[in-house]
């Protein structure tokens, strides 16, 4: 075994401790959750053995304890990604993987409802490339893995794995793009990219990553501003309208700008612990690109240009995202429109002749929810008890459970509860299963829960936002964990400067911004605009 | 510029010669294309350069005089596919890519209704892990792209850019498997994945493909057994209803296994040039990994086994088979099933008092198909003539063209061509512009283009498979570019011998087997199974 490679899951001790060794993705839980399965699988064969609830009571560390510990825990039992047996690399688990699909299936129609294609450019591209534009090599060339063999021969020139694809699309634009009619060129591609990242976390950052990234040519830069405008736009309103994540847009500092682009545009997302994530960004790329690669085009008048580009990106990195940002110390908690499942039916029955009753009304429930387009999955196993189902899916984070008793087939109803109200509160009992009824009650309820998961964030968001109006304020905002909004227009030294002293970043200048007369808070001088700065991820 | 890069494309010379220096995608009128694009663009400031039609014809290679150069012109001209700056490597164009995701549309939705779930394994394998099954790492050593460095510094254990997941996927089992609750464990992944291959030609065999990758895991040898003829069935339901490609469903002999396979299943199609392509293989790999791996469950009984284990892949290979399958001298064909457009509209009119109508009868129409779900395109740019525009959408192999000229407009009747039926005999005029009438004729058409092109397909296929009854025989059904089928039981050397000899391979021994008994050709002792023997790709 080499350095590269993290101990397997099993060989992880099994009890939580606060002092974790291994910084990545702590498993100590899941560990006990796999040895709980295995005695399970020992004792089992008389089809009666069930985990005890104390066995799987507090299989989470408590957000408020341990943020970190809490996420990793969360990712574990609810079964979302595993590491890989390379240092830094993820395995997204199926349930994970679900909610990726859906990010995808929202974002690819509505990259396709905008005028973009599809296609597929390799992962290697040739070393020299990567060198041709000065910024985004001085970016990039820390964290490249490079391919120095292939099919068993040291290789003529090295190859990158690709950390972004902008050097290898303007490679081939260069050959596609000859008149202004060639223009706009709107692609994008569904890939994996590797990033020899030194920290990593799972789905955060990981040392290779699923993501989608677009990228267009235009004949004039306001096309191209307009293009990625629109871009980070969709991300808005997916983060906002699917995901629940009340992100802040704006327009990253020159500092934090990406490695070749004239200006990035970014979502900022608050998480549970406060920090900052980036969710995703759009660049415009202005002529960097083009001219380091010759993408020219004949305008209208025979004259030679050089392109105006954009791209875009959103990453698994948003699973992260949806994790921190709605996660309680129950688990995990998925806004209806991205859950893999919406709802969860829980048979409950104790003699033998309730068992058929009780699975035929669950049939039919599930066929009701099932036929109008819900996400349904009926949870039938014998070998778990009710309250321990409703543990695991409440893990899950499926925000609607429904629960079918002996009681509720005599009365024709269900009783149905939501992952977001913990407890009784939550809980509805006697709802009908007459098929309209039920539908439209579920549909509602998920509807709500959708709606009170984004005001939550909203409200957690707004509640740690200060407004500063000097570098002191900024200091004891950053301190207590908070974002600072103020009035900057000070040096990139002096950004600098803030980040060393405080390790908080500008996130953005937001688009939203206040009216009136402004001050930098720093230097006193005018400014134009304000800025969040934050401890990010 | 190392010896991994081809000339760009634009280095290319312009005119078609039949002795082609550059083996790979040939693009010589695709570059004649483009500088013509590049002329137009010059003289278009009028608005009315039009590519000429002496310029356009004969863009492709006839398939009689090279099939080679042929296939290699329709994919530039049909704009599938380009050449990745690193030799061997395919840029998958947006128009080859929707082929490509009709595929995945299909696939994923049978995929997940047989119970698999999608998810994603790092590519980056641990080159020990390669070593641990013995005949895997023979098969697949030689083909390997190794990443050395990352982040800068020279790797402790090198790492494999993966080839197949199977290793990395058994490892991960190893983790998740414990009792035989957790069985069947069935997963899916779509990716990128990478060979060293030498010869390379787009789509067929490229350093760098897409596939998507099933890994199962099964209690008994029975399940496991079960799950690689049901998936190889779903790929060959697929190819008949969905590519109308009549491929033959069997089993490979031992020596064209997969490596770390017990047993591969293949479906085999018959491309224009009669070779062979493999376009889709399922394995039962046994307890081969497993046993490598040590993934092992509890069984009901309370002892511990080694779980039976699938793989099936099907790739962008898939694309090169549909299109050496259908295509013809004026380029592509594809079957509406799987066709990114299946219907182009094309509008027609000479002064410009016609324009407004015209155009207006053919946003109608276009609205009327798009509404009940046909893929419709409407080519009204103004730089081409409508006869351009035909030859480029027939390049294309767009299934179906509608021509709305004045007179149409003035007789609310449109005009049908069929890409199947060359010239007037594919033509149907005046056919109603009434919406149930269109709709009815247009889906009439589609169908009868899909049953047309697997039926032609299958007769191809049928009168080109000679059975034989002695090696003599054989060689001379190989020498005339047929498949060869006849009973066989020798051995794996003679195999080895026919194969050096004729250049020909075992393709399968056929599920669909003659009656009676059988004696093989090459020994004459009794044989319990014909084999199908072709030069392949």
């Amino acid at each position: 075994m080499g350095a590269l490679r993290l101990p397997s899951l099993s060989l992880l001790r099994p009890t939580f401790s606060p002092l974790r060794r291994l910084p990545p993705l702590s498993v100590g839980r899941a560990t006990t959750h796999s040895l709980a399965k295995e005695a399970e699988a020992v004792t089992a064969g008389d089809g009666k053995a069930s985990v005890s609830p104390s066995q799987q009571e507090n299989s989470v560390t408590p957000r408020s304890v341990d943020f970190s510990a809490w996420y990793l825990d969360v990712i574990a039992n609810a079964e979302l990604a595993d590491y890989g047996p390379v240092r830094g690399t993820m395995v997204i688990r199926p349930y994970g993987y679900a909610i990726w699909e859906a990010i995808q299936d929202y974002l690819n129609v509505k990259f396709k409802e905008t005028g973009h294609s599809n296609m597929y450019f390799p992962q290697f591209i040739p070393y020299s490339f990567i060198e041709k534009e000065a910024s985004h090599v001085e970016g990039f060339s820390p964290e490249l893995a490079v391919v120095t063999i292939g099919g068993g021969k040291e290789l003529e020139e090295k190859l990158v794995v690709r950390p972004t694809s902008e050097t290898i699309v303007n490679h081939m634009f260069t050959q596609w793009i000859h008149s202004y009619r060639d223009l706009p060129l709107m692609v994008n591609q569904w890939a994996n990219v590797t990033r020899w990242e030194m920290r990593t976390k799972p789905f955060v950052r990981t040392l290779e990553f699923l993501w989608q990234e677009g990228h267009t040519a235009h004949a004039t830069f306001e096309e191209a501003e307009k293009e990625a405008l629109q871009m980070i736009n969709i991300y808005k309103d997916f983060a906002y309208e699917q995901a629940a994540i009340p992100v802040i847009t704006g327009r990253k500092s020159k500092v934090e700008t990406f490695a070749g682009a004239t200006c990035t545009y970014t979502i900022e997302a608050m998480m549970g612990d406060k920090r900052a994530l980036q969710a995703g960004t759009s660049h415009n790329l202005g002529q960097n690109f083009s001219r380091a690669f010759g993408t020219q085009f004949m305008d209208e008048n025979g004259h030679r240009q050089h392109v105006w580009q954009t791209s875009w990106a959103i990453s698994t990195r948003f699973v992260g995202g949806i994790i921190m940002t709605h996660g309680d110390d129950t688990g995990l908690m998925l806004p209806p429109r991205i859950a893999p499942i919406q709802v969860v039916i829980v048979p409950i029955w104790k003699k033998s002749d309730e068992r058929t009753s009780v699975l035929e009304a669950v049939a039919t429930v599930h066929n009701i929810l099932k036929e109008v387009g819900i996400r349904v999955k009926v949870d039938d196993s014998e070998q778990r008890t009710p309250g321990w189902k409703y543990n695991f899916w409440e893990m899950k984070g499926v925000p609607l459970r429904i629960e079918i008793g002996p009681r509720d087939v005599t009365n024709k109803s269900v009783v149905v509860s939501r992952r977001d109200v913990p407890g009784k509160p939550g809980k509805e009992f006697g709802v009908s299963m007459e098929a309209s009824t039920l539908v439209n009650h579920v549909k509602i309820r998920l509807e709500e829960i959708q709606a009170v998961l984004l005001q939550r964030a909203i409200s957690f968001r707004d509640s740690n936002i200060v407004d500063v109006n000097s570098y002191g304020e900024l200091k004891e905002a950053i301190a207590e964990g908070k974002w600072a909004r103020g009035p900057w227009s000070a040096s990139d030294a002096e950004e600098l400067r803030v980040k060393e002293e405080t390790s908080a970043t500008i996130r953005c200048f937001p688009f939203e911004q206040p009216e009136g007369e402004k001050k930098c808070f720093m230097t006193g001088k005018p400014a134009e605009e304000v800025a969040i700065f934050a401890k990010s991820y």
